[in-house]
């Protein structure tokens, strides 16, 4: 069981990677339908994807409906004050990543709950953090941000291991939580900050 | 329970979304398989995706032929005779709306029936009617149709509200049904008509 | 239950099918987490796919890690010396080849075993074949090969045919697993040794 105070964390994280959707769709130049689903589907798609792998059904999107009432809102809301919304990039980034130690976090403790191993639930936690905005990208034509640069799925991965090791090693569920989020969160602001990226393959 | 009239009208709206992504198949000069393959996942995508997600295992394709078997003969017939088909673009037109008024209904049923409440069941109406035309796009290349322009999605959330609505009400499932099919044709026809399209954002 | 050797065959063909997807993602100047990530899913999303559909859950990646730590090994190596592997491009074909059968029979066999008819069987097959290679290509924004031009998916609809007559005909197991294999690497070696191609709609 996570601590309740990361439920609050959890749709902070879903508005700002909804947020991020969205502004997607507004450069895309979609309509107000394609900019709602570009929005839903990357704050709530690597949950469900995750919940429909280890069959949590139904997903947890129709099992409590804030999720995809706060995406639905916070999309809306792009649309009309975009601009607004843009201006405040850093501050979306430092969301996004508090997001992304949040989805990280709750995808890897569901794979330890659903017995898939240690480098299953890893893998259960970079689902949770990236896919949503990997069919983002796919939705609108682009090679997914996450496969190109930055440090992104990378950040999920160590966070993971983090959240995992803290847990066997039986430290509380709310100490492991709190170090696998910090972790994810300072790795991905951290890169950010440095311009940190992956290494590339020599042509 | 849907009435049995439905099923008829499932396989002819199975039918045209076949023939709509066998078309954009031949466009893009993809060969036999591949024209049938997107003319098969334009038909079946959506309803599958929508089993998928609620569970329902395995999901309607393997449990009737019939779908599969007329997408994989209507897609077959537009390799061939693809310059006929297209000439009737207009009646394709109708028939594709008759199509997306039942997949909503169908699958907006469906997600009352496996009580994922109401917001959850109209979007598995618009999972069932859209789901299947942006995979098509997506694998040929083409920001989804859906998320752009003309109203598509947003006659699919309407009809399903009025399935709900009309059901809730106690009234008959057959005439709860027809209403929400005619909600979904009119609105999606008349749209084209009088070239209506969702608000986009301003830049 | 397929014979014993067949998993060999599989770890064999897994290998191959992520060296394919560890190429495109270095032709694609992806970094090191997309080509691994590119790697894995093309080795593994058909599987996982074919998982999904018929309710094997958790999919076979998260109960053998062999599939996943071989994807990632080979993924590696390609990422460090892609150069090397690109030049054994006709080894590799036939590796392909060969885990393409397998692929088709495990998918095909695994809907007999789920009860879902003949047709349901083949296209898991199919599934299982061609899955992962489509969800490469999505990701690295190309058309998926397998619609355009060669031989590729029609093998596995072939294969899982004489698979399917030969398990009916009550033909031992380990028969039918080589027959079907033997079927479909022969067609997509031949077809490609003879540059043969499905045919093209006339424009």
């Amino acid at each position: 069981m996570l601590p309740k105070f990361i439920y609050l964390f959890d749709l902070v994280g879903t508005a700002a990677f909804a947020a991020s959707g969205a502004v997607a769709g507004v450069r895309k130049k979609m309509d107000l339908y394609g900019i709602t689903f570009l929005g839903v589907v990357t704050a709530v798609g690597g949950g469900t994807l995750r919940d429909i792998v280890v069959g949590r059904i139904p997903p947890f999107i129709f099992r409590d409906y804030n999720y995809l009432i706060i995406s639905i809102l916070i999309s809306l809301m792009t649309f009309y004050f975009h601009r607004l919304i843009e201006r405040r990039f850093k501050f979306l980034l430092i969301m996004d990543a508090l997001g992304l130690g949040i989805f990280t976090v709750i995808g890897t403790s569901i794979g330890m709950e659903y017995n898939i191993g240690m480098i299953g639930s890893v893998f259960l936690g970079v689902m949770t953090g990236t896919f949503g905005g990997m069919i983002r990208d796919v939705l609108q034509q682009e090679v997914p941000l996450v496969l190109q640069r930055e440090i992104y799925a990378s950040a999920c991965i160590v966070g993971g291991f983090f959240y995992i090791l803290a847990h066997k090693m039986g430290l509380s569920e709310t100490f492991s939580v709190t170090l696998a989020v910090i972790v994810v969160f300072s790795i991905r602001l951290i890169s950010i900050f440095k311009n940190w990226n992956l290494p590339k393959p020599k042509v």
